[in-house]
C-alpha cells in the first residue's frame, strides 16, 4: 500500500487533535483512502515539552523550515496560528511544490487573496476546512455539494464563546461578567476574550464564508462587526418575552447585486433552528436558489472535532495525490478568472427590525415623545413593552420597543434624536431583529 | 473552455429539476467547473408531451438505450425509478463506460452492492448524493467530510411525507386521516401512501446511510420497520405533555460490534434539535467519534433540492473526468477489499425508553396490576399520567406510562401479559423514547 509522508507545522490544541487521529484512525484511513498517510516530522517551539500524544523524539524538530523542505513530505499542515511566521512559511510551503492544509482562519481573512493565488498558479492543494466552524463541513459544502446554486444568504453562529456566554446568559441567568469568567475557567474563552467577545473572530470567518460564496473577496476590516460586550441580562430577558433569543450573528446576504456582510448579537424567533443552537456549538444557515434553506450545525472548536476537519482535507489532498488531480477544486471555488467583485452594502442602508430598549424617567410624556420622533423617521412601532411602574423616584425604568422593518440610517437619527430627551437617561439599547433567517 | 455531454434518463419531478438547473445555472457552473456541461439526450416515456422546462425535440427519445450508448456522453444521469428497466440501464451504463449520477435509492438499497461493484470493478464513477435527503450533502459528508471518523451513530428524519403528517397532526391538531389527506392535496404524499407511511421509504434510505457509514452491506428488509399508521392525536398531546415530540426515525447504532438499524415513530426532546425539523424538511445528526455530534437539515424533497444534489454530483464526476481521476473515492467510501461485514442486532435486544398507552376501564386495581406486570419484568416507570376520572360506565380511560430503560423483549412479554387484563381494552400503544440523540 501506498504511502503519503505528512508534516505537521504547530503542536497546539489542533495539531495534538491532528497527531491523535493520525495515530488511533489509521487503519480506517487506510480503508477508506486505500493508502496510509505518515506523519514523518512536526515543528513546535517547545520539542521536549510533555504532550497528550505520543510522539518519537526523532520526529520533533523546533525548525519549521525543515519540514517546508523535506522532499518526502507531500502535505504540510500549518496548525501554529496567526499571521507571521504563518504566512511566510505557508508561502514557502506552496512554493516547494507541498499542498498545504491549514485551520487558520486570520489569516486566511488576511491573506487569503495571496495565498489562494499562488496555490492556483503553482497546480497545488490548499485545504481549509477547519478554518470555519470546527468540524462542521461548510466550505466543502459550499465549494462541492452546492456548487450548482447561487448563493442568496449565509447565516451563521460561528464563536463559540460568545455562543457559550448568551447561552448561559439565557438559560442560566449569568450575568456576561459572569458567563465570561466561567468560560475561561472551562477554557472556551481566552484570558484576553477581546477577539471573541468583540466579534473579530466572527468576522473573519464570514468574510471567508462570502468570499467563497459570491466569488468575490470579503475584507475582514469591511465586515461591519458589533460584539456582544453590551449585552445585558435584561435584554436576554425581555427578547424572551418577545419569543426571542439573543445570538451573536454573523450573516451576508447578496441583495440587488450588493452584498451585505456583518456581525452583531441579533434577536433570532426561539422557535427558530438558530435559536436552538446552544453552547460551544456552531450552526451555519446557507441559502441556496435550488437547494433553498440548509442548515449545518457541530462542535465548533476542540482538538478532535477541529482535528478531524483538518484530517479529513489531508485526506482529500491526498486522494488528489494519488490519482494525480492536484487543483481539481479550484481554492476560492470559482476559476481565477471567473472571480469578480460585488460591491458591499453600506450598513445605513441595511433594513431590518429593531429591538429597543430606552431607560426612562417614568413621566406621562416620555413614550409620546420616543414614539413621535421614531414615527418622524418613518419608523413604526410592532410592540412596546413598559414595566416597573411604582419605582423611587429619580430611578429610571425601561421601554423596551420592536419596530417594524427600517433602515438603519433612520433608526441611528431616530436614536441620536432621542438621546436628547431629557427623560430618556443612559444609552438605548439597540439590538437588530432576524426573524426571516429561517422560511 | 471544455464540454463535457450529459444523457438524462426520466423527466419526472426531478428529472425538470435537473434540466432547469442545467439551462439556468450553466454560466455559474461553468466558472466554478471550468468547463460547460451539455445535455444531449434526454429519453423519456413520452418525448411528446408538454413541459415545465424548454427542451429542443431533436435532444428527446423514447428509448434510453439510445443515451446509454452515445459515444459522446460521458455522465448518464439515471432518473426514472424503481427497479427494472433501471437496474438493467444503469448497469449497461457503466459496461458502456460512462459515469452514472442516481437519484434512485429504492435501486441502490436493493442492489447496490451490485452496482457499486460494477462501478468500481469498471473505473467509472457513480454518484448518490439525491437518494437520500434531497439536497441534504449527507452522503459526501459520510464519505469525504467524515473520513476520519469511526461512526457511532446516526438518527434522522429522511421521510419528508411522513414529517409533514406528524408535523400537521403536533401543530395544528389534525387527525392522522386528514394531515394524509392534506399531504396528498399538496403533492407531499402519494395517491398511495403505503410506501412513506409505513417507513419503508425511510427503511431504504437508512440501510444505504448505514452501508456507507460502517463499511458493511446492510439489506433493507433486514432494518426493522415501523411506520405512523398507528400514532393518533391523542398520543401526540400526551407526548407534549412529557416534553416530547413524534417523529419518524430513521437510526442506526454500532454498539458492542453490533449493528442497531431501525425506522420506527420516536419521542425525541421537544427541545432537541430533531424535534425543531418541521414540515416537509429532512435532518441527519450524525455521530463521529472524532467530530461528536453534527446535524444536517434542510428541503428531503421536490425538484430543485434533489436536482440541487444531482447537479452537485454531475459537476464532482466531471471535475474527476477533466483531472482523469475517476474512482478518486469509492463508491462505498471504503475500498472494496476492506468492505466488512457487522452482524444486525436483533430488535429484541435494543433496550430503550418506552412511552405506552393503555386504554383502561376506570377501576381502582388497574394501575397495580399494569405496574406489576412490569415489575416483574424489570421494566420500572419514571412517570404517569392518568386522567379522565368520572367518564360514564364502561369507557376506557388512558393510562400513561413512560418507563425507565428497558429490553424491547421484556416489554413485548409485559404488554403481551398486560393484554390479558380483563381491564385492559383495545390495543396498548408503545412508542420507543430516543432521549439520547443527543448529548
Amino acid at each position: 500500500m501506498q504511502t503519503i509522508d505528512v508534516g505537521l507545522i504547530g503542536l497546539g490544541t489542533v495539531g495534538t487533535g491532528v497527531v491523535q487521529i493520525l495515530q488511533q484512525q489509521a487503519e480506517l484511513i487506510a480503508q477508506r483512502l486505500g493508502a496510509r498517510l505518515r506523519l514523518v516530522k512536526v515543528a513546535t517551539r517547545h520539542p521536549q515539552r510533555e504532550r497528550a500524544v505520543r510522539l518519537p523524539a526523532e520526529l520533533m524538530t523546533a525548525d519549521a523550515l525543515t519540514v517546508i523542505r523535506d522532499p518526502h513530505i507531500a502535505i504540510v499542515v500549518e496548525l501554529m496560528g496567526g499571521y507571521e511566521p504563518a504566512r511566510t512559511y505557508l508561502l514557502e510551503a506552496l512554493r516547494q511544490g507541498k499542498h498545504v492544509v491549514t485551520a487558520n482562519k486570520a489569516l486566511l481573512a488576511q491573506h487569503g487573496q495571496e495565498i489562494f493565488q499562488a496555490a492556483s498558479t503553482l497546480g497545488v492543494d490548499i485545504g481549509f476546512e477547519a478554518s470555519v466552524g470546527g468540524g462542521i463541513p461548510i466550505i466543502r459544502t459550499i465549494k462541492e455539494a452546492f456548487v450548482a446554486n447561487r448563493f442568496l444568504a449565509i447565516s451563521s453562529i460561528i464563536n463559540g464563546t460568545t455562543n457559550y456566554i448568551l447561552s448561559r446568559m439565557s438559560d442560566q441567568g449569568l450575568g456576561f461578567r459572569e458567563a465570561l469568567a466561567e468560560a475561561q475557567h472551562l477554557g472556551y474563552a481566552e484570558a484576553d476574550p477581546t477577539f471573541d467577545v468583540d466579534g473579530i473572530d466572527a468576522a473573519q470567518k464570514i468574510a471567508l464564508l462570502a468570499s467563497l460564496a459570491f466569488g468575490s473577496w470579503v475584507k475582514q476590516e469591511a465586515v461591519y462587526t458589533e460584539g456582544i460586550g453590551k449585552i445585558t441580562q435584561l435584554d436576554i430577558a425581555y427578547a424572551r418575552e418577545l419569543g426571542y433569543s439573543v445570538k451573536l450573528l454573523a450573516l451576508t446576504k447578496l441583495e440587488q447585486e450588493q452584498l451585505d456582510v456583518r456581525v452583531h448579537p441579533a434577536l433570532v424567533p426561539v422557535e427558530s433552528w438558530l435559536a436552538s443552537v446552544h453552547g460551544s456549538y456552531n450552526a451555519v444557515s446557507i441559502f441556496g436558489d435550488m437547494v433553498g434553506r440548509n442548515m449545518l450545525i457541530g462542535r465548533g472548536a476542540g482538538a478532535l472535532p477541529t482535528g478531524s476537519a483538518v484530517v479529513g482535507d489531508i485526506v482529500d489532498v491526498a486522494r488528489n495525490i494519488l490519482k494525480d488531480s492536484s487543483g481539481r477544486v479550484p481554492p476560492r471555488s470559482y476559476h481565477e478568472h471567473s472571480l469578480g467583485s460585488v460591491s458591499l452594502k453600506d450598513i445605513n442602508e441595511v433594513i431590518c427590525k429593531y429591538y429597543l430598549r430606552f431607560q426612562v424617567l417614568d413621566q406621562p410624556s416620555v413614550l409620546a415623545s420616543i414614539s413621535g420622533i421614531l414615527g418622524q423617521e418613518g419608523i413604526s412601532i410592532e410592540s412596546v413593552i413598559q414595566k416597573g411602574r411604582g419605582v423611587a423616584h429619580g430611578d429610571t425604568v425601561a421601554v423596551v420597543m420592536m419596530t417594524h422593518e427600517a433602515p438603519e440610517r433612520s433608526v441611528r437619527r431616530a436614536l441620536q434624536a432621542i438621546q436628547t430627551l431629557p427623560s430618556v437617561q443612559g444609552e438605548t439599547m439597540r439590538i437588530r431583529v432576524e426573524d426571516t433567517v429561517e422560511d
